[in-house]
């Protein structure tokens, strides 16, 4: 259940309006207009209120939205209502700083299962998440469910690692590598990579 | 020199043009077409001519890229061809990880400093680089005419630290904290947070 054709552009932003939909719920404000969260997030009003067009009749003119109601519309239409399991093959720096993200992820997603290739990582505990050998990688991932997988292993390992993923039958990839990596087009990729992210950043220097 | 106005999407897609533009460039390959740009980077041809349009004429029909004036062009309009310094205030797992990448970055682009509030951390070395308590950020940052800052520190203390790089003058911030922050508006601001990568990717499950 796909609902309409959303561009990607607005896809990135509901994760941004639903973290702070979620601290206003924990303040206890229950309306929020389009001009306060424009104001919060640095995001034109009229520009909110056409993403979350996209998915209904959420808001109410002169009131604003109902965060309850907007969190879980939100929520519903990013799939956070659904358990998510999700993998992670890479245990230096960046994957055990990844894994420490557990508790900011919604209760729904989470990371539960941890892989490296090392022998010194195999059988060391990150986050109560024991590290597992990657030849271990089809038979956990496919026995946990796992759906999406993270890839936080050196840029010369990572198309190995997204094969593993794709013949596990993992759905998504988050990669983290600075490679591009080859999948079945039904496949989603995301890339993360922090380089491409500091040099499209250096375009805005003045 | 600004240039034309180009869409965020489009100067997210450039240094990954050019990452596989170097790629090519390594293996002494003089030319590419937009055909076999696309089929690496699975992006459809058409898009990549009109991404690269907006810069001018690079192409030659029948003939495609030449790869050594593509690079120098990209590199300029992302201006990576001028030297740029960039500070990272949170030496935890995430920041050494991210230290590490200095050798992907292009040349002229690199983390000079590293900043931290723990007393533990402060006078240790994460690949060559002396940690410095977070006080002598402004400092430093001046002196070594810093212009891109990086955040890895936690969410609370995540809009202290951008007081602090809009303070010394840093014109761009990669904030890797799960956190929004708010700062002038000619200050520019990306979000490279791993919940929201992990919630978006989650809308593309089917």
């Amino acid at each position: 259940m796909k609902g309409p054709k959303i561009s990607e552009a607005v896809v990135r932003r509901l994760p941004i309006y639903l973290r702070y939909l979620n601290e206003l719920a924990l303040s206890e404000v229950q309306t929020v207009s389009s001009q306060a969260l424009g104001q919060k997030l640095d995001l034109n009003p009229a520009q909110i209120r056409k993403d979350l067009a996209y998915f209904g009749e959420f808001g109410k003119k002169g009131i604003g939205y109902d965060v309850g109601y907007l969190i879980e519309k939100i929520r519903h239409i990013l799939k956070l209502d659904q358990m998510i399991h999700v993998a992670l093959v890479g245990a230096g720096n960046l994957g055990q700083a990844l894994s420490n993200y557990n508790k900011y992820l919604q209760d729904n997603m989470k990371i539960v299962c941890i892989f490296d290739a090392s022998p010194a990582k195999i059988g060391t505990t990150i986050n109560n998440i024991e590290v597992q050998p990657i030849g271990a990688l089809q038979q956990v991932v496919q026995e946990m469910g796992v759906r999406v997988g993270i890839i936080t292993v050196p840029a010369s390992e990572a198309q190995n690692v997204a094969n593993r993923f794709v013949q596990a039958g993992v759905e998504a990839i988050l990669n983290f590598a600075p490679a591009i990596l080859k999948v079945p087009s039904e496949v989603r990729v995301h890339y993360a990579d922090f380089t491409t992210e500091l040099h499209s950043l250096a375009y805005y220097l003045d």
